[in-house]
């Protein structure tokens, strides 16, 4: 028998994801439910419905109403969080390095310090220094990962992750599907999506 | 010492207010918190955002997986979920009508036969006789309800009602607010203000 398996689907500029990438792993271990991490870009799907940014921009109510909601959240499971002074921020050159990453074996390490390095400490991720400085953390070589991020074989593979999200119908970050083709919504569905998982795969 | 308190605002036309109108009495109950029913119109303050109509049905790929997540949600907890055939509902004659049955003592039973007639059974609460049928099914004088409902007095309180509900930066259904000030959005948030209410008042 298979064993099951969700799939997480995040995008480096929201901040649910981080939430949902600092809390999946050991929820999915503990179920014995495996992960498959996928990066994508919430920009064409937000685009395709009509939207210019992200929907807390949009609707500037909404938005203030997560950060405090993001503040609770993150206190009650013991981890940081700081608004950085962009949001959202331009995500796309450290989704191509998480599928360097992932395709290398250190692809989950290198999106939750990317994650902790935007909103834990308020970094700017599109500056190529701070994806270097994560980098150098996990002992890559910086210039060979670099290089590969911009190779049209990474360049495609994003474009293709990203139409494969709007496949299964995703409208926003943190998404979860299933084998069965079930689609969880929010970080607020992580572990009734692992429990779905379970149950049917 | 006063007994902690939550603010549930709920809309007739919000599906998720549905859910949490079938939980919040017991979770509160269990933890000796107390609960104020606030009915109040969504539609001015989706207004006041630009939004012309439910954000459901301004992005349809929203729609469609907010249906798939009622139908998991209310299987989980064993009540039944049907959508009415035409989404959001007219919930303006509904909500005048729990005013008049929160002032009276039955408003919280009226509310939640209101949400199973619409989305357990997909009738439509904007028809006078729906919420004639709750009325005698709640043994009150119907005439005379109708009457009330219509007063200047219930008009004028949903309208303070639904501007009392901007002054606490609500922007969504169903929400939740405590005597610190703090805003809870979402049935998924219902735990959280309920803890939180009990930890503060």
């Amino acid at each position: 028998m298979p064993v099951p398996t969700i799939d997480f689907w995040y995008d480096f500029a929201s901040t649910y994801s981080y939430v949902a990438a600092m809390r999946i792993t050991a929820l999915a271990a503990g179920a014995g439910v495996n992960v498959r991490w996928r990066p994508f870009l919430l920009g064409p799907i937000f685009q395709a419905q009509g939207l210019t940014t992200s929907p807390f921009v949009t609707y500037p109510v909404k938005g203030s109403y997560m950060v405090r909601d993001m503040e609770r959240l993150c206190a009650e499971i013991g981890i940081g969080f700081r608004m950085p002074s962009a949001f959202p921020q331009n995500s796309l050159a450290a989704a191509r390095m998480a599928l360097v990453g992932l395709e290398e074996g250190w692809g989950e390490d290198f999106s939750r310090a990317v994650y902790r390095a935007e909103f834990a400490d308020g970094l700017a991720i599109s500056e190529p220094s701070v994806i270097a400085a994560i980098l150098r953390k996990l002992e890559r070589p910086v210039e060979a990962a670099m290089t590969r991020a911009q190779s049209d074989a990474i360049k495609s593979r994003l474009r293709e992750q990203t139409a494969d999200a709007q496949g299964h119908k995703i409208f926003g970050a943190p998404s979860f599907t299933t084998a069965d083709g079930e689609l969880f919504w929010g970080n607020d569905r992580l572990e009734q999506a692992i429990a779905w998982a379970k149950r049917r795969d």
